[in-house]
């Protein structure tokens, strides 16, 4: 399962049936749970100064696609799931079920939740905070220095629920609110309250989030979207969504969507 | 031809003349033309379950620089031309003499005509569909979703001639018509009729295309810009634009223009 | 000091205490400074016909990530120091203490002075023209081509101490002014004075810099920057710089901020 090219520190601490690709190397200081896939091409444990002694932790069934680079220092739930060329720094405290998506760079130092999802080319500054069942979609910044460059950090937070759509910039401090929704090409410079719809650069109130109908025919309200959209989530909470907003649809099918 | 330390397995079919860099990885199900280059640090052929038994079919002539990544169960027409980094998923079904840009992402389940250029950090959602002698530069984003996230997926659509301007966002199931240009900077939230330019955000009609003067002291038109431009077209439609519109110019020197 | 997997040609003259990681290619035409630290899966002096027997020469004390390539035919001064993935074309002439950070892609035949810095994801077009102690910050773009696509080449510039923030635009041949400040997702299409603050699409004059307060609760203004941050500059610039604003402070331990 360790491929002859791979560089495995002996050092490092591989659960069972952990698989590593052509040309990857993994450091000394990492900790990779049972039933994980690491690419080829990959970098795992990148030693730096600013994390010395703090292993890379990174829970059961993860599936890390080739290219990826981790440093030394973060830790990571089960069932992290990353694309390709996905940077990630010391001091990442994750939860379970992430989605890390191609070429993304997430700086390091920051808090995300569980069953997160950040779609291709995400950068996530330093000091975000990310709630659970958040997407964010490709292109998109979140930021946290107020007057660059200087030595200020207000970090971005996006709460539960909410959705931040491409190319759209989070300014130094700002929440997006649960279940709040940032259209695409925006730039946000206030807080949005929970379940608004914001757009534009400046970004400024559309409507409430259940204002948006759902595109496929039926009528039926977009938002909280977890009425209707439940791929890759865990059944338990998929059940629990079924119970608070009754016959939402199960579409099982989909792949690759990006607003 | 072959580079000792790449990976290339017995069942790939590589035509007479192709080239393999260091380090690189050419998976079972591919297909490759005669006379190909294929540079360091690739994967080629990546497998996905989606795309089982679907091969991934590269022409002629191709040039796939270091670092890029090719699932399978994609084709390429002849004289495909990459940058470096380029990730492209299965489903794409592409023309002739197609050029990547550098760290571009191809979703993948998209239609690309011919003689088609995508500028560096490019994005295509799935389920577009691009003309051909289409133009799409760096950082813009083909989106799907129209309220994310969903399972509904509209895709984009940029049709013959057509040019994206940088940091542009096409959103769900908007056209492009033929021969139009979108400015630097846009949002594109509804569509946009042939020969017309439109920028801003939400993007505006701003004039027609015939409008825009070449900067270069002639005083003549930039658009069509197949008046003027024609570096790296075939000569029979380099030929047939002379005789379309007199006398063009054919400056040949030009190179890593980027708007 | 060179990892065994390490491809180095012999002709490459690399200086004493470098050192290569696994998987790297060093071509031939490559000139390497003392003291410099190459890392795991790069490829540095990848040749062109363009720059055909011009070395890549780089200065001594340099720190390149892994995965970044650089083309032959550029020359970077002393301390340069990269993020990963970074790619850089031929015919860049750079000063000392560059830093180019994670995926920035550097399209060559570009001037760049001293003491730049390039945060993640930065798209520098052909022929920018980038003075001393400039920042630019993620998915920012320098464009060249007025009318794509032409031949027409405009260059941006962007003078000394001046900053751009994330996700703007900087239209062919446009000029930021020494010390001015460009917005967040802002598109600037006119030439921007010495001092000013601009932001928008297209971006509109917003203040004078030195009108925006810092956030530490100091009520110091926030511009020149120089007046506050002075992180990895120079002891010889931070000496001048205090002599010339007063009691600047210097606050070392800020890593990873990004606007």
């Amino acid at each position: 399962m360790i491929h002859p090219t791979a560089l495995v520190a002996p050092e490092a601490r591989l659960g069972r049936n952990v698989s590593v690709g052509p040309f990857t190397i993994i450091h000394p200081n990492v900790e990779i749970g049972d039933d994980s896939e690491i690419g080829a091409h990959c970098e795992i444990g990148h030693p730096t100064a600013r994390a010395e002694g703090r292993p890379l932790v990174i829970g059961a069934g993860a599936l890390i696609r080739s290219y990826s680079l981790f440093y030394q220092g973060s830790s990571f739930g089960e069932r992290l799931v990353t694309g390709h060329r996905v940077t990630v720094r010391e001091g990442v405290r994750a939860g379970e079920n992430l989605q890390i998506g191609t070429l993304s760079d997430i700086q390091g130092t920051c808090a995300i939740g569980n069953h997160v999802r950040f779609h291709s080319n995400v950068h996530i500054g330093q000091h975000a905070t990310v709630g659970n069942y958040v997407w964010i979609f490709p292109y998109v910044v979140l930021t946290n220095d107020p007057h660059p460059p200087s030595d200020v950090m207000l970090g971005a937070t996006v709460e539960d629920f909410a959705a931040v759509a491409t190319m759209s910039v989070i300014l130094p401090g700002v929440t997006v609110g649960r279940g709040a929704l940032v259209g695409a090409h925006s730039s946000v410079n206030r807080d949005v309250a929970a379940d608004m719809v914001v757009a534009g650069s400046p970004a400024k109130v559309v409507c409430r989030t259940e204002e948006i109908k759902l595109r496929d025919g039926s009528g039926r309200p977009a938002y909280p979207w977890r009425r209707h959209f439940s791929r890759g989530y865990p059944d338990a909470a998929v059940k629990a969504w079924l119970e608070e907003f009754g016959a939402g649809s199960r579409n099982p099918t989909s792949e690759g969507k990006q607003p």
